[in-house]
């Protein structure tokens, strides 16, 4: 490793996998401002108006500019593919063609299918065929083992998103350590690691081990898929270019082998920065050539595309593949992370223009560097284009080199990885505590009559107006029902998960002993705890239909609402995160991983809300739930501040997989 | 079931699934003789002329007349065969046709297409690719997690005919309840089943509800198939041949769905005679109808192949099926279980002529009725086609109602299942003891050394006479780790069975809440036991080779032998029983399923013997080891009582699985 090390500070990294202490051993903070920054090549233009213009095809196609229909992808399950071959300075595609998607059936063979056959593709008969006899896929495991309640829930959409119908996503490969370490030590790591795995063969000792044996067939895989472009990754990479390369092909692999929910790949900026310092200083390359590099390898992963279902569409709002870079954040030696590298992947939003994917999320404290700051900002507001996290919360837990997966969910990269558990509707559950389990919405086809989908707790039988502590009892004891039937629904997923759609080229890009996140979710938040407050502090009457059921709520009087700092509905708040994670913590989680929750659904409130009747904040049923943790649309009416103050009290301890707030600012909110 | 039921004696059997009440209840024993039976019909002898003339033809090609290549065996994924259609009263094939054997590459697809090709077929490359790249098989699942350690005991051959690279089998279906209840209430009872599993969803229970999901998938392909052949079995039989037909369908699709090393049918005769009573009772069918549909019946069973590659062969001395049928045995409540059916199933041999296949096996008790006994005998005299196990040994332990899977392993049919292990080679085991864990006759490729295997023990390092204490306490210490490594390998195994080739059909056919038992074996007893006797009683001077290590051993003076009813070596072979086992009980077995052994190895031990040196007994290296419990070839110098009586000491309680006992008898040895 001579050659790759070079002129590196050797360390802990040197003999062992530690990508962190390698980065901070060798990283150059950088606090000055963006005048170093260089525009796009010739090469990088040309390149890039022949993706848009495919991408212009792909939209006058409908959404799908073609479909692999006879090679089940894996890692190297294609031939290579270019977009222009001689301009690209980072290459590979998922498949032969750029933006050709491809055939994934390991989630669910039905699914895969119906995702072609939506776009005009049908899947080859023997390949479909083979999958339907032979190859069982996750979703028809999951289906196999659900419970008449589970699917109640699901049909119910109480428990909704669930990653039954697709791949959970939400794991990042530490790539990083391809370019590192290359890939036959990471194999060798392995090997050893499997090593350890002796004794006592039980079950659990038994699944280790053939997982660690399919991520080295998965890395091996990947080693050939390299070999097919003509770059050898086995050893680590001695530039910048190749390391970039190696670290790109590790995450290309990913998305060949799974079309999960979100294929975040980490946080790599600031690591490449010392490859391209190291070339720069070397003068092997300039300026010009770094951008570039970061430029192309942005442009490929804008470029990652998936076959989804008309209903994934519709719950995410597209199809997002949510390919999140973290950026910056502040090391806990007290030193900035922000590198000349940090801008660069900021600027490609400028070098090829705005796009939601990357999604550029910067690692936010009131530390980082002000010219840092200053360009984020200024970046934010010509692009619109930047997601912001809070450093200062998860950097106490999670230390320096943790990134976010999807939207807010922070793990340690390489070394957490998360069982990813959509989320359970909180405002439809405070609907059931009145209804003694009964769906508002959902009519039995034969009878006619709502469905008892939760189990049948005595339900609200007075008409007189709601009494606060009889409806948060009830409330209590159906969350408790909830969060049992929600966590064993989670468990039967990911053991199926694991089964037939196992991560392994991810995991390989993991330590072994790597720590499970449990995530779950919840939904309607600022629904529920309004609704608490209106039944509190103002008097809410219920409507009942000719069966008895309580579809609608007569409101009398004004009542606090989340969102404005008022601390009277804001503590109900954080009451609904608290109890409901407490019941969470409650159960046997799959594979003993711990337990968190998120405030997040940056998009799919929308569907949430569909599903959801009237509740008593007087929200309409179909109308929209709250985006995350945000106040209900309009009610945040004491401005930006106590809003957003509204939404800090949250514990962030009960929420460890994050809370979200989509925050749009027009520029006189800000004030003068 | 009005029509079905008609004139059976209703019980607990009427309300849940309980062949045996149905049994008991209805069955007519019978102490007469066998003059009542019937010749071969014309349509028999017909129809079995044409089976042996495929068969000749089969030995002809080489012992494989055909093989599907592109068609991957399931349940339901062959269109429906005959041999000769109108003649044929129980119909069903394997495949398409007659002795044509089917691609199951479950178990392994390298072995499955090795199989093939050792005849000359070349399964198609699709299918085949399809295997290798995106079905996993058990085989490879199971490589996958072996230690080194696991696999130089397999090279080895301390740890021999492990079901690692073919299926377990062992495993009897009830296929008697097809017949007696029907498929629909068979599936009906099942999802009942799955509906107990709620509540915490462990990973055991999310495994048990999906093997009931892939249970009841099999068990409507099962319909599916009788239906292709015009038979509607998902209501009870009505008739004698229904009964016949639906059992033996039961059977079709197991052996269909499964390539196990011993696929036993199970205990069926005396079921199936009270069906034949009512039908001759009511005038439908005459006794030469009976014993045309047992002697096809029969016929089917002897036609029943598969695939197997050539390590396969000479492990087993061919290719066996151990389509084990068990026959008569005593009622726990003093009636004897034979009835004229008994007979019938015998008289095949008669009919059709002798055939090792089906595994015709006596459950014999003194109190069998007279006439039956010198049935067997007569039979025996002259077919040698039947087997016999001791009732009185194993009905106090499993009642009444068990049946013989393979040789000796008793099961209570639909209640207990069991998961094949094969043996530990306890010759070899003592050699190891000896040399501190290193193998007698395996070399090292490289260095020409005699390779570790086992732990690097303190071996013997003096060249005095063995000293029998001294060997004794290193025996012990080895055997304790042989029962380690063996546990822990058919752990890995059994997991990658039920992952990758998980018995569907047969387990479908058995009580949800099944018993398992986890079966091992020995093999070498009665050489290990000489051995021990020499080195106590006799002087034995171990033999080194240039490296040290002790390759031959000089005996000096007269030792006793096991098989002569002489405690002193007897007592030995007893110790080695029970110290093994309880070495084998220390550990955790899969699925907590509860540690057996057995004592057989009908043919293997030849093969066994090739890969054991020396012995102190003074066997060469390579000769055979005995067969099952039996004395070493030729020790048994006192007769066959004085044989038979140290055979009978064995422990049963520290060999559940059973003890096999080969013995073959000129008139002579009888005395006058």
């Amino acid at each position: 490793m001579n050659k790759a090390w070079e002129d590196f500070v050797p360390g802990k990294w040197s003999n062992e996998i530690n990508v962190r202490d390698f980065i901070q051993r060798n990283y150059t903070p950088y606090d000055g401002d963006e005048s170093f920054l260089a525009g796009p090549t010739e090469a990088t233009t040309k390149l890039w108006n022949e993706v848009a213009d495919l991408m212009k095809q792909e939209h006058e196609k409908g959404g799908v500019l073609d479909c692999d229909i006879d090679n089940p992808s894996q890692v190297n399950s294609h031939k290579p593919g270019y977009i222009d071959q001689p301009l690209e300075k980072i290459v590979g595609l998922q498949t032969d063609k750029p933006l050709k998607r491809a055939f994934m059936p390991n989630g669910g063979i039905r699914m895969a299918c119906q995702a072609a056959e939506q776009y005009g593709y049908t899947i080859d008969e023997t390949i479909k065929n083979f999958f339907m006899k032979y190859r069982k896929t996750h979703n028809d495991g999951v289906f196999d083992v659900y419970t008449p309640e589970m699917r109640a829930c699901r049909t119910a959409h109480i428990l909704t998103g669930l990653p039954d119908t697709y791949g959970r996503g939400r794991i990042v490969g530490d790539y990083r350590r391809i370019a590192l370490y290359g890939v036959d030590y990471l194999i060798k790591q392995k090997e050893f690691d499997k090593s350890l795995l002796c004794g006592e063969m039980t079950d659990d000792k038994i699944r280790d081990r053939e997982e660690i044996a399919e991520q080295v067939k998965a890395l091996k895989q990947l080693k050939d898929m390299a070999q097919s472009y003509g770059c050898d990754i086995s050893k680590p990479a001695e530039t910048a270019q190749q390391a970039i390369q190696a670290l790109y092909f590790g995450y290309l692999a990913a998305v060949k082998d799974q079309n999960g929910a979100a294929m975040s790949i980490g946080r790599n900026s600031t690591f490449l920065d010392i490859y391209i310092e190291r070339d720069l200083k070397k003068g092997l390359i300039t300026e010009s050539d770094a951008q570039e590099f970061m430029d192309h390898f942005i442009m490929k992963l804008r470029m990652v595309r998936f076959a989804r279902i008309q209903s994934y569409n519709e719950l995410f709002s597209g199809d997002p593949t949510w390919v999140t870079e973290s950026i910056g954040g502040m090391g806990t030696d007290g030193r900035s992370l922000v590198t000349k590298n940090s801008f660069r992947v900021l600027h490609t939003l400028e070098n090829l223009g705005p796009a939601p994917e990357p999604n550029l999320t910067v690692l936010w404290s009131k530390r980082l560097p002000l010219a840092f700051k200053k360009y984020c900002a200024k970046i934010s507001i010509t692009t619109s284009a930047i997601q912001y996290e809070s450093d200062e919360l998860m950097r106490p837990l999670m230390g320096d080199d943790y990134c976010i997966a999807c939207c807010v969910s922070s793990m340690r990269q390489g070394k957490d990885m998360q069982f990813f558990g959509a989320r359970a509707n909180l405002a439809k559950c405070l609907l059931y505590a009145i209804n003694g389990g009964k769906d508002e919405l959902l009519l039995d086809k034969v009878t006619g009559k709502h469905v008892q989908v939760g189990p049948e707790y005595k339900a609200i039988e007075s008409n007189e107006p709601l009494n606060f502590e009889d409806v948060k009892h009830k409330y209590e004891i159906m969350m408790d029902w909830l969060a049992d039937i929600y966590v064993n629904t989670l468990n039967a997923i990911h053991y199926m998960h694991d089964k037939y759609s196992y991560e392994a080229l991810e995991m390989g890009l993991h330590d072994s002993q790597v720590h499970r996140f449990f995530a779950t979710g919840i939904a309607g938040l600022s629904c529920a705890a309004d609704s608490l407050s209106a039944i509190k502090y103002a008097k809410v009457t219920p409507v009942r239909d000719a069966e008895g059921i309580v579809v609608d709520f007569n409101v009398e009087g004004d009542f606090p609402k989340y969102g404005n700092n008022d601390d009277r509905v804001d503590e109900l708040a954080t009451w609904l995160v608290e109890t409901f994670m407490n019941d969470i913590r409650k159960h046997h989680t799959y594979r003993n991983s711990e337990a968190t929750m998120s405030i997040l659904t940056i998009t799919s409130n929308v569907v949430y809300g569909k599903k959801t009747g009237n509740t008593p904040d007087g929200r309409k049923a179909g109308q929209p739930l709250a985006p995350g943790a945000n106040p209900m649309h309009g009610r945040d009416s004491h401005g930006a501040l106590a809003s957003l103050e509204s939404v800090a009290k949250l514990p962030y301890e009960d929420s460890r997989d994050g809370i979200s707030n989509t925050f749009a600012v027009t520029p006189n909110a800000l004030g003068k």
